[in-house]
């Protein structure tokens, strides 16, 4: 999955010589995070965050007449991390994780074609886990050897189940793996009968 | 995967008898978004977030001295969503996701035995994608019928692969599937040519 087909777009965006009064009434009923900084042609110049102009407006007090002279251009970000619209949606989320960002604007050359938010990445999980989908969730523990994923897949393929969603992560005990798997078209109890003698251990079914 | 096997604790709380000042220092120096409220037993009482915390500091200008005497329980939430250890993880980001909040006590009876935030849910999505791992990114676009992600397990199977992570999601066109795999063990030429006859499209390779 690329960031192309998951990003939001068109993004709202305001321009540098703007209030940060103006920018805060924007974030508040957009309910967003942040807006990219863009010049007339659409050109990223920063971003400026719902955090900073909290505190920059709390720091004047809210009533002060000195906010309406306050630019967006003066306390906008800079060095704006950034990803394309063929940037993988994990290295996306990687980013958003290890710098602890809200956002991250698409980019095509210089414009800002969309954005990413840790938001969005939350309704994209969901989709990957197939938390809206109907079927039984399996979430199984087994021995990391070669082949084990192949066994259980075979197992659902024969007993003509449709997999919905699969995804494995790493167990706390040394030598297994967890996988978490949704299935669609297999009566629960048969399930449970027919893939405990494959794997380790079936941790929960429901 | 459940919200107990990844939860965080132990969980940073607050007395409801606190000052919202001191709240705001404890979310500042943990650089975290909200704090359950518990009495002295661990009891969940409420919760109080950083965005309302300074809504009222900043309302109430953040030098004024009557704010050492607004206290917690004056401003926290009481009605706050909860899960338990044993809810899934997806569950857990469902709510995240539907609610649009951004942290989820765990309970277990009354008391707050741990955590699940927005943040902690894209870590876990970065695990679940493999996103940290070796491999080769593999995305198919492929025909919606049951067998077909057998079929491609078998195929890398046979080929010695192993499947690191793999996730489905919807195709933009109707009647395909969109998957996601990361695969090791298996050189990336090698890995398309047997591949490709299998899918409607390989989609991205890397």
């Amino acid at each position: 999955m690329l960031v192309g087909s998951r990003m939001t777009y068109p993004v709202i965006t305001i321009s540098p010589r703007a209030t940060l009064d103006s920018a805060n009434d924007l974030i508040n009923k957009e309910s967003i995070h942040s807006l990219p900084v863009v010049d007339r042609q659409g050109r990223l110049l920063g971003l400026i965050t719902k955090d900073k102009i909290d505190s920059v407006l709390c720091k004047n007090g809210s009533t002060n007449e000195v906010e309406s002279e306050l630019l967006v251009e003066d306390f906008m970000m800079t060095q704006v991390l950034t990803v394309t619209e063929n940037t993988p949606i994990e290295e996306a989320a990687r980013i958003i994780s290890d710098y602890d960002i809200k956002s991250l604007p698409v980019i095509r050359g210089n414009y800002v074609v969309g954005i990413i938010t840790a938001t969005s990445l939350i309704r994209i999980f969901l989709e990957m886990t197939g938390a809206r989908s109907q079927g039984i969730r399996l979430t199984l523990q087994v021995e990391d050897v070669p082949g084990k994923i192949f066994s259980i897949f075979k197992k659902i393929c024969e007993m003509n189940g449709n997999v919905v969603s699969f995804s494995t992560y790493n167990s706390e005990e040394k030598g297994y793996k967890m996988m978490t798997l949704k299935i669609d078209g297999i009566e629960k109890y048969e399930l449970k009968q027919a893939i405990t003698p494959l794997v380790y251990k079936v941790a929960d079914i429901r």
